[in-house]
């Protein structure tokens, strides 16, 4: 098999995770693999690297700041592949530069236009390792770029696909995603297996352990992913096309997401063009809007209400006090203790019922819901904070997710 | 005037001697001069990525610690690019794969084989000021290499010489070169000028402010140093071509250096090949051998004796013992409180009586003479190290440094 592995900052963050994902690396290559690395900058060294530029400037410039922190990952690079050529393997640190990683100009969030990896394939051939430094390359003129936090795991997927590898494994702290989060139902099970659909809904509710433009990429290109766990080598969960198994169960898992505040403006005389007369100033400020609901009309008016991450919120309410006079709104309020709790599955496309199920449950529980959106493979609904726990478990159980545990 | 400037590692080592780099550079900007810019790690930074290197391996892979260390110059040069940018100059950072600096292969101690420099040369002619990390280069085949340590001056020249600038400003701690160490003897005066010729003994002589490979580099394409302080924006001194002011004086300084031993291999059977016998060993020891003095044969017998570096007495001291027998020597021995005293001047070829002169002075003060070597501009003596000062002031006197001093 040819594989490309990602590694996160924690991984390679001490000379003793160094050595253990060293050795990680070995046992693929012991198993007959062909194996390419992605690593991030050792856990600490970026932020280091935006600290001294902030103390330079307030603003520095972006392109330097880029040229700044991409050393984060050249180090890492260079010192994993010191510990593999001490241990015999033919290991080279590659910049993105050098693996060919090429990206367009916009500095500090590149998107990666194309990976030049005949030299790559060739060395995975003949069983050397690539340690490719994550998250950057350079653009068109040779200018370097980096794709913004996280975008490691899209470095990954992109050599995936370049090199075109079997899998491309990504190792973290966890193990793989679960039915939902452990720490609330004690039942939530390990996913073996989750489409890049429901990934892509489990990674925008806030499972931070992949991030969401990699999960595109590996979907557009059908490039599986497998996260897993670099502590304990036991399967983690593949994340890959819909398959037959999966169609199974309606519901693959619950998730939640505490960081969301609500604002309504009511009362909106409704006229074409008024949501970009509400949401414009709100991204122009560069705040990221999530969950949004507008009512019928009624006599004229409407109600917009929507959520935003609670660091926010006051940013936000600042803008409505601005707006709502302008926009002829009757007024504002807003509420930073709510919540969202989605059930997510691809199996929802066949299986009827389950926003009725849903509702159902929570109310059983006397939950009230707030806002309700859905979309073809999941459906989320905003709730008051403190009911988080009890409407996950409530899930949890009404699509039998617990069962899963027991089979597990 | 087209100018590259050199900046150390103290010279980014803090954000506000960053500001005073800046300082400068929009002084020359102000001036109408084009300016680019080569600057080394931050101080220290360099030892901190060396370290945690050792502590991956005993002996890493020299790719990967070429491309480890180099970051080091990445991340000053972002940062002074950001500095100046602050300011309104048009600042670009630039690796040394970027800026076109061209290697051999030879990791940690490559050699520039030119520099693809039009680019920079057409930034410069707009006023915008190219930042490149010094120390650096990529061979052939595009790994990163570094040129070993002080190799920043050696970039700073390719570069100028490639740019066609008419100097090569460095910028150090010190205010340039004196006619002896100042500590010595208190009216040792600054040169305006030097040859490189004078240039390149005086930096043999541990005279730590230049890098030899810089000088010989500016000496073949004639590009002119202003060695100057960071501190103090006085002229300071100009090594350059040879010219009819220099041929006044017949010796232009005198240096010394106490990081000498000495060891002497007594009654060698004298034939061909005995030399290599000797120094082969030492040489694989990776020791660098200096002044070498080898008695006319009598009797079929010859005495060698040689000097190095104090930190490689011990090992060297080990390889006689072994080679000793072998060559059928009577013995050896070895001395580690010596010291070399130099006098230096291009005038030397036009004087006579220098040798003789100096011979007078130190026996006017009762200094022993233990070795003699000369070259064409230099004339060396091994001493006992206590009597270094009394030989700088007596020889500084005897050539009518002194003199100097009152004139400037």
């Amino acid at each position: 098999m040819r594989i490309v592995q990602k590694y996160g900052g924690t991984s390679v963050g001490s000379l003793e995770r160094i050595r253990k994902t060293a050795d990680i690396i070995c046992g693929e290559l012991e198993r007959g693999h062909q194996v390419a690395v992605v690593v991030s900058a050792m856990s600490g060294e970026t932020n280091r690297l935006l600290s001294l530029a902030a103390e330079v400037s307030d603003n520095p410039a972006r392109r330097e700041l880029d040229a700044l922190v991409a050393t984060g990952e050249q180090v890492s690079a260079a010192l994993l592949a010191m510990e593999l050529q001490k241990r015999g393997v033919a290991a080279y640190s590659f910049t993105g530069a050098q693996a060919g990683v090429k990206t367009d100009s916009s500095y500090a969030r590149a998107r990666i236009t194309g990976v030049q990896s005949d030299h790559l394939i060739e060395r995975m051939q003949r069983f050397e390792v690539p340690v490719v430094t994550g998250f950057q390359g350079t653009d068109e003129a040779g200018n370097i770029t980096t794709l913004g936090r996280g975008g490691s795991d899209t470095s990954a997927v992109a050599l995936a696909i370049a090199v075109e590898a079997d899998v491309c494994d990504i190792y973290t702290d966890v193990d793989g995603i679960y039915t939902t989060d452990p720490r609330i139902e004690s039942k939530a099970s390990k996913m073996d297996h989750i489409s890049y659909e429901e990934m892509l809904e489990f990674a925008s509710l806030g499972a931070k352990v992949l991030q969401t433009r990699s999960v595109e990429l590996a979907m557009r290109y059908d490039m599986p992913i497998h996260l897993r766990s670099s502590f304990d080598l036991v399967q983690g969960t593949m994340v890959s096309k819909e398959d037959d198994t999966m169609e199974r169960a309606a519901i693959s898992g619950v998730a939640y997401n505490r960081d969301e505040a609500k604002i309504t403006i009511m009362e909106i005389p409704d006229h074409p063009g008024i949501a970009s007369n509400v949401f414009g100033p709100v991204a122009a400020a560069g705040i990221n809007v999530d969950v949004i609901v507008q009512n019928v009309s009624e006599e004229g008016h409407t109600d917009i209400t929507f959520t935003v991450p609670r660091s926010d919120y006051a940013p936000t309410m600042k803008i409505m006090a601005d707006l709502c006079k302008g926009l002829g709104a009757s007024g504002y309020k807003g509420d930073n203790t709510v919540a969202k709790v989605s059930v997510i599955g691809v199996g929802m496309r066949s299986h009827a019922g389950v926003a009725q199920k849903m509702f159902q449950a929570l109310a059983a529980e006397g939950v009230n819901i707030q806002m309700i959106t859905t979309s073809e493979i999941k459906i989320t609904v905003v709730i008051e904070e403190k009911y988080v726990e009890l409407a996950v478990r409530a899930l949890h159980a009404a699509f039998e997710l617990d069962r899963a545990a027991g089979e597990g």
